[in-house]
């Protein structure tokens, strides 16, 4: 197997894995940016995640247009995609998904969208909420061209997440295992912040600016791996180790490797 | 397989499909408009949906008596499936249930049941609550003759969905891939729902009416089938695909076809 | 298989049909009044209700003594079920259940467990809650001899239902299929009604004593053999049909049998 | 089989047990005290609860350090467990986790985390939360050292629970199938809770200490024992039977023995 087919093989593995996950239904999808040419990205033709297959990946310019071979019609939104890989040269993988605890977070503006556990740190806290209405007006909510893709790149602007109002969101990653990873554990924490809020009401803690700078920092291969070859486990999947790749981040939380 | 074969053969489907997302359990039906009589339809026998096989099918006249084919006990309730398809006649198929999620909003009125994500959206801004009692008085909530339907199909008038007040609702829709699309998503957006005015109280953003024209006209045969060929996976049936029939609404949604 | 052997078949059934809706899990019982015998009942041996088999079938006396066949350790709170048979010969079954979303109902006082949909309504609108430590005081809240479970039958009385302070409930039945029936409903109903109770707050509305009369009345084996025949298939059980028996309760909502 | 054969075994069980229920997903950790010499403990290598072998099962000392079979990297937190072996002669199982119900409760102060089932009576009346960021600053909240695990010790002091500030819970246990047991039910009490407090607000009723003392006691091998063979199967693995030494603290429970 090629270095190509293997990431072809993971980016089918993870879309299993975020339907498994409930973070993608029948809808939403994942990318990854082309590891041979920084310009274009390989995602799905449109079709369920849970029934994308190695032969519906497809390759696409920034601006949405495929590649080669074409195994047909693609998903309305790629524009999502094209656009942050073209605005953000630092990610490598991009989901948009309809997560239901986030949902919630997206149509009312009384109650933050904070990171409350360490695992979720990288959500980061100051998550911005994109609302196509304004600057498109009434639309069927759809990011349907580049002019609508860039204009949610620009709020997403240097963080990981932005919310969709009465949409979903949209997570941005270092690798396919960063942007999985951030995606399911986002859905987590916003389950467990609606329910933080009703007993604490306003009086939460979330976590520092400090912590989550610690937390996203520290995170290395080690922690993705043990991650992704249990998920592999769950959706009946091959697991293909990734390389460790301790950075210097990572020494403080296990110095005895 | 002729073509009335394979749209029960579909009935089928949409009857495991909808015990798979717990948008009926043992009770609740789904039928549709006969495709060669518009004056009768097809639903099964007395059934739980997840239990229903071909040979249960039946056909009724829109009074609820059985044609030919006699499988056994009819649902007490046809009369609600009859009732609409004689005052709508641009009505293909219909779901009753107890959808979960959407029965405590039928039994409050402070809170609006709205749709709050882009896939809802078919069920509308303008959602009533039918209350058997107004006319029947204490009874045990089924909707058991032609009188009580007609009734249920007045207050439900030119609408996609009627709540019914302690018992769960009625949805309808323009084909039977329609139907179980905007069921599944009403109960998604129940969910979601109570959980957005758990944060943001009363101060939150439903859908706009223009944003609920713009996805319901635009919703076409391209979506349906991404959902239609998960669902018939995700419940071990087999998928015949329908055209996709992208009518004019679509163009703005994916003008690259 | 004689008449004995199948009703032990269906107990079987109810145990893991129980499980499966999470109104037990590896804790609770449900037992039957003994057809041969109506000062004796039927229930496993201390075990796991998904783990039980026919074997672990065993007879006992309404004090909780031991009849014949001794397949091992018996629950410490058959005196649950000895007591209720004692007091009320119209029950059939009792089950004894930590019911998840109803054991939150039991430790406060502000919000009454009512019905809000009408496949819940023979729980009833008048729902006591019995408290040991009112007549016992500090125990481990345990029901294990025949001087708690009669203080525990006094409180429900002639009702369906008596949820337990800081336990869990005991509902009662003029069937097995019917108490297994109450008491899966009655879990969906306290989901709902939480649900209902953070939309509306006080202003919700339960079904009337006229509709928990007309639902509870009519209720025949029309019904609980729908459910029946599902949740063998859910729980892959042997489906034993039983008689339809429509009481005259059942003509109004089915007019055309 | 030797005794530390169907230990390791036991401990793979717990490890898919403690998965199953949520209570670890990829991440968390269970341990016991190594039964032929207090001073060391067993635990996985570091890998997902749910894929976890026999083989993974590595000897520590209680300052982390491998000894003999090293089947590769720990896990960064095993600090946690050997702090508390050494603080704790008394336990013999640790579990650590992000119990996604129990999690809520340690970002706020106003709703105390109480038992409110018979069931989860051993998590007591007085559980603290410890802050990391209280002695070590802004961190990413692992406890990586010994240093930081004596800490969390010192506030989990004699009680059976402490709960780790935006990041899970410790639980420790007299033996591998009491600490299983009180991690499950403390999740099963959260979601109660959560529950029992949007009904009743600030007038629930916890369990008494006096209850709290009356369950711990009388909880003997008989309970342990059913919950067990129903995990076991629930997860496919084999059932080891375990003796039930009914204390003296149980005769009350159930006297018939």
């Amino acid at each position: 197997m090629t270095e190509l087919e293997q990431i072809k093989e993971d980016l089918v593995t993870a879309n299993k894995v975020l339907a498994y996950h409930h973070v993608v239904d029948s809808f939403g999808h994942v990318s990854i940016r082309h590891p041979g040419n920084p310009n274009h990205f390989l995602m799905s033709r449109a079709r369920a995640p849970n029934c994308v297959e190695v032969i519906d990946i497809t390759e696409f310019t920034q601006t949405g247009d495929i590649v080669g071979h074409n195994p047909g019609k693609p998903y309305s939104e790629r524009f999502i995609h094209g656009a942050i890989y073209e605005a953000r040269p630092d990610v490598m993988a991009v989901v948009h998904n309809h997560s239901p605890n986030v949902v919630p977070f997206t149509v009312q503006g009384k109650k933050k969208f904070r990171p409350i556990m360490h695992m979720c740190a990288p959500i980061g806290n100051d998550i911005p909420t994109w609302d196509i209405s304004h600057k498109f007006g009434e639309t069927n909510l759809l990011v349907t061209s580049m002019e609508m893709g860039r204009d949610l790149a620009k709020t997403l602007a240097s963080r990981t997440v932005s919310l969709m109002r009465g949409h979903g969101s949209v997570v941005v990653g270092k690798s396919l295992r960063d942007v999985v990873f951030t995606s399911i554990y986002m859905e987590i924490n916003a389950d467990m912040l609606i329910k933080a809020y009703a007993l604490g009401g306003d009086d939460i803690t979330p976590l520092s600016d400090g912590e989550v700078a610690a937390n996203t920092k520290g995170r290395a291969g080690f922690t993705y791996e043990r991650g992704w070859e249990n998920w592999c486990r769950l959706v009946d999947r091959p697991y293909y180790p990734a390389a460790w790749e301790m950075g210097p981040g990572f020494s403080k939380t296990d110095p005895t490797g």
